[in-house]
C-alpha cells in the first residue's frame, strides 16, 4: 500500500514537513523520475519550493530544452546536479549495436559533464531477443563500461553501474548484485568507475550492509525507494514511497555512512500513485519521510 | 508468451512428445503444482499415463486423501516420490509462532519418511508483518533448520533449503541465493541439510553455475520452470514452461550434472495459463521441453 501523504505506520510520531532552510534537508536531491509528469522547468521550481538543494536530471527532458539552457536552469535556481540518468543499455549481441551504444554513452558522458555532475548512471541493458547467454551479456557490459573510461576520466565523469534487482535481469539490467558491480568497478580506479547504492535494487542482497560500509568511494550515488508488496502488476513501478515497504532505512543508511559517502540522497521513487498525486505533495512527503527514515542515519 | 503447445521458437526441429516407456523420461517427475487442478488420484494417473517415473508430492492434497493412502497410490503406481512440498514459514518473530511452525516442520518429516522420499523442501518464509529486519529474519531461518535436524536424521529425511528469487524475499523466502543456503547447509552433513537448485530462483546468481557445480551432494533436488517475462500480474503465477523464457536450461542443467546429481529432474510451473490447460497437454509439452532442452545435459 502507497499511503503517498501519511507517515508510516508505526512511526513514534506525526513529523512535520521539513520547511526550506532546514539544515536537515542539506543533502536531499528530488530525481526527476519521482515527479515524472513534471517538465524539467516544473521539477527544478518544485525541488526549490520544496527547499531540497539537488535534483537528479534524466537525460530525455534534458534534452528537450537542450543542456545549455537545463544547466542555466540549475544553476540560477541554485541547485546541484547529483547525478544524470542514464547511460548504460550496451549488452546487445550484434557489434553495429553496440557501437551505437558507445556513441550514445560517449554523448551522456559529455552531457554529464556540461550539467556539472560527476556521477552518470549506468544501466547496462538486459538480455538480447532471444538470447540466453546472461554470462555473456554480462561480459559485453564490463567491456562497454571499460571502453567508456577514457572519455569519462577526460570529461571529469565517474561511471556509476547501478546493479539492479534481479527481477529485471531478463530486461534492463544484467548486472544483478553490489557484489558483482564492485567486481566491475575494481578493475579501475574509484573516480573512474563506480557504483549506484539503490535501497529497491539492493536491499535483499546477503551481506550488503557490510559490503556497502566496505566500498568506500566506490559509492557514487545513493538512491532510495521502497519495496512494496504485493508488487504492482507493471513491475517497473513497483518502486515506493520510503516507509510504505520492507526496506530498512536505518540500517542501509548507516551503511552509506560507515562507507565515508558524503554526497547526495537521491530519492527514485517509479509508482503509479505517487506519479498521479500533485508534484508539491510528493516532495511534502518524500522529505518527511526522509527526515524521518534516512537523514538522522547519515 | 506461454505457448504450452509450441516447442519454443528457435528449436532446432519440433520434436514428437516422449512415449512411455522412452528412455529418456527416466528422471523426469511431475511436481504436482505443475498441474494445480488436477488431484492426488488425476496426478498418478497423469504421470503414468505420460510414461513419468516420478511425482514431487504436496503436502495439502497428500493430507486430503492421508498419507498412507497417497504412500499406496503411488507405489501401486510404480512411482517414485522425489520430494515432498514443503516444510518450512518458520521466520516469525513471535516465539509461540516458531514453536508451532517448528511442531508443523516436525510432521513434514514424518510425512516425507512415510510417503518413502528423501527429499523434504523448505521454504524459509518472509519478513513477519511490519518488521524490516531481514538480517533477523535469515537469522531465525537457520535456527529453525538446526532444530530440525535430529528429527530429520532419525527419520532419513534430508532437509532441502530452496533459496528463493529475490522477488520474493519480503513475503515467502529470506533466503536468496544459492550461495546463501549452501552457507547454512554447510553447518551441517549432506545427508542432513541440501539445498534445491531451481531455475527459476537461481538462473540469474552470478556464479551459480560454477556455486553449483562444486555443491556437489549437497543438491538434494533439481527442480525447472522458466523465468519469463513481462511478469504476470500476479508474480506468484510467474514461473513459465521450460523454453518460454530467458533460462539457459542446457548451460544450467549441464552445471547439474556436473555436481554429480543423479535424482529426478522435477517440472514445478506456477503460470495461469498452464494451469487452465488440459493436464494431459501439459505432460505432452513438458516432456517435449524436458527431452529437447534438459535431459541431454544431465
Amino acid at each position: 500500500m502507497t499511503a503517498v501523504l501519511d507517515v508510516p505506520s508505526g512511526a513514534p510520531a506525526r513529523i512535520g514537513t521539513p520547511e526550506p532552510g532546514d539544515p536537515r534537508l542539506a543533502r536531499l536531491s528530488l530525481n526527476q523520475r519521482t515527479t515524472a509528469h513534471w517538465s524539467l522547468r516544473e521539477a527544478v521550481d518544485g525541488a526549490v519550493a520544496a527547499g531540497l538543494p539537488a535534483i537528479g536530471l534524466w537525460r530525455e527532458p534534458v534534452a528537450e530544452v537542450g543542456v545549455d539552457t537545463a544547466r542555466r536552469w540549475v544553476d540560477d535556481a541554485g541547485l546541484r546536479v547529483s547525478s544524470l540518468c542514464r547511460g548504460g543499455f550496451f549488452t546487445a549481441s550484434d557489434p553495429a549495436a553496440r557501437a551505437t551504444a558507445h556513441e550514445d554513452n560517449l554523448r551522456a558522458i559529455d552531457e554529464a559533464a556540461a550539467l556539472g555532475t560527476r556521477a552518470l548512471v549506468l544501466v547496462p541493458g538486459g538480455l538480447p531477443a532471444g538470447d540466453k547467454d546472461l554470462t555473456g551479456a554480462r561480459a559485453r557490459a564490463a567491456e562497454a563500461i571499460a571502453a567508456l573510461v577514457p572519455h569519462a576520466v577526460e570529461r571529469g565523469v565517474t561511471l556509476g553501474i547501478e546493479p539492479m534487482n534481479p527481477i529485471y535481469a531478463a530486461d534492463r539490467g544484467v548486472v544483478s548484485t553490489l557484489a558483482q558491480a564492485l567486481e566491475i568497478a575494481e578493475s579501475f580506479a574509484p573516480h573512474e568507475v563506480g557504483v549506484i547504492a539503490d535501497t529497491f535494487h539492493l536491499w535483499w542482497e546477503p551481506g550488503v550492509h557490510a559490503r556497502i560500509a566496505a566500498a568506500g568511494e566506490r559509492i557514487l550515488s545513493y538512491q532510495i525507494c521502497d519495496w512494496i508488496t504485493p508488487l504492482p502488476a507493471d513491475t517497473l513501478l513497483a518502486r515506493g514511497m520510503m516507509g510504505d515497504g520492507h526496506v530498512d532505512f536505518p540500517a542501509f543508511t548507516k551503511a552509506v555512512a560507515a562507507s565515508g559517502y558524503t554526497g547526495d540522497v537521491e530519492v527514485e521513487i517509479f509508482h503509479a500513485d505517487v506519479w498521479a498525486a500533485p508534484g508539491d505533495q510528493v516532495l511534502a512527503t518524500l522529505a518527511r519521510r526522509y527526515v524521518e527514515l534516512v537523514e538522522p542515519y547519515l
